[in-house]
């Protein structure tokens, strides 16, 4: 028999996530921007983290483009891959919430069940689904990395919208439709939801 | 052709690593313990954690029994798995720093280039190995989650120090001889390092 993870015990660690939340004016929680690509969703993630920042809450970001970079360089785009890829980052932003930091993951994550999977790894009310909803038309025109213009001359494949599904979000938290708002409405939009659902309690601003 | 990493663009997010460390009294960095199972490293990594935790400062621990039930849940123990499991510790480690947190990272971490690979992911001061340096005479006695017994009798087969190799540091910023030093004395060794060395310049305790 080899040495395989039944063997593991979980260690009880002494410092806890209610020693590192006690002094936060802040509930730690994970905004998880989901959208096409071209949608907006780093866009708008980063409006939300330098507002957060601004407020004195600890926040990170972790984005699709930059986070492929090292963790997940040995992924590909693949329907497994993709899946793999949202799973890994799922996990990291867990233990994000968990040493006490309003993380914001933004990704195209396009597979329902891999965003629930997101969704499961938390407590119900640490994951917040926002839906950049932006039509493929404005993606397209804005196309900021030029990749729908690879993607028309078949330089690229699998691609989110194209030929590969983005299934749209039944009943996320919160529904961006990015052709009627500015960035600035955008990201307000998200930081009163957060004062709403008392994420931000403590933070009278 | 695919939709590859190299239609990757690298994300300039708004709020940098300077922004978050600005208003810190500590510096970000890894704490990487490595030793043998059963020598001490997840006991000294709480005990300067908490230490840490009492002085203000940021913390979080990444710890090789955890992570392996969510992040690496895929990962066995073979040489190539253990290999992939410590690369994607150390990424996450990273991320960890770039977010403005004193992370612990407490793991066998059996081979030199997997080390070697961690401390290359960050800023030469930004990665402190810190060798728990237990004989495996003491480890074999403690044997904390009965491990040595099983592989004793068979039932785990690659186990660092008996039929899998630990490659001793060679040069780790602090080496900790747990056979004639206490968890209180250990821990206080690395908050002093990290004392003289100015990690905690701003706080006077």
């Amino acid at each position: 028999m080899d040495f395989v993870p039944n063997n593991i015990v979980w260690n009880n660690n002494y410092i806890t996530k209610e020693d590192r939340v006690k002094y936060l004016s802040y509930k730690p929680c994970i905004l998880w921007f989901t959208g096409l690509s071209g949608s907006g969703k780093s866009t708008i993630a980063n409006a939300v983290e330098s507002k957060l920042y601004k407020m004195g809450t600890k926040t990170y970001l972790l984005d699709g483009d930059n986070i492929r970079h090292g963790l997940n360089k040995d992924l590909g785009f693949s329907e497994k891959d993709r899946t793999e890829n949202i799973r890994r980052i799922s996990e990291v932003a867990k233990l994000f919430v968990d040493s006490g930091t309003i993380v914001l993951a933004a990704f195209i994550s396009p597979f329902q069940r891999d965003r629930k999977l997101a969704r499961m790894l938390v407590n119900k009310d640490e994951f917040i689904e926002i839906f950049i909803d932006t039509s493929l038309k404005i993606c397209k025109q804005r196309d900021p990395k030029g990749l729908y213009k690879k993607v028309e001359v078949g330089q690229i494949k699998n691609f989110t919208g194209i030929d590969s599904p983005y299934e749209v979000p039944t009943n996320p938290e919160i529904h961006l439709k990015t052709d009627e708002l500015t960035i600035e409405q955008a990201s307000d939009k998200v930081i009163n939801y957060l004062k709403s659902f008392n994420y931000l309690k403590d933070l009278n601003r």
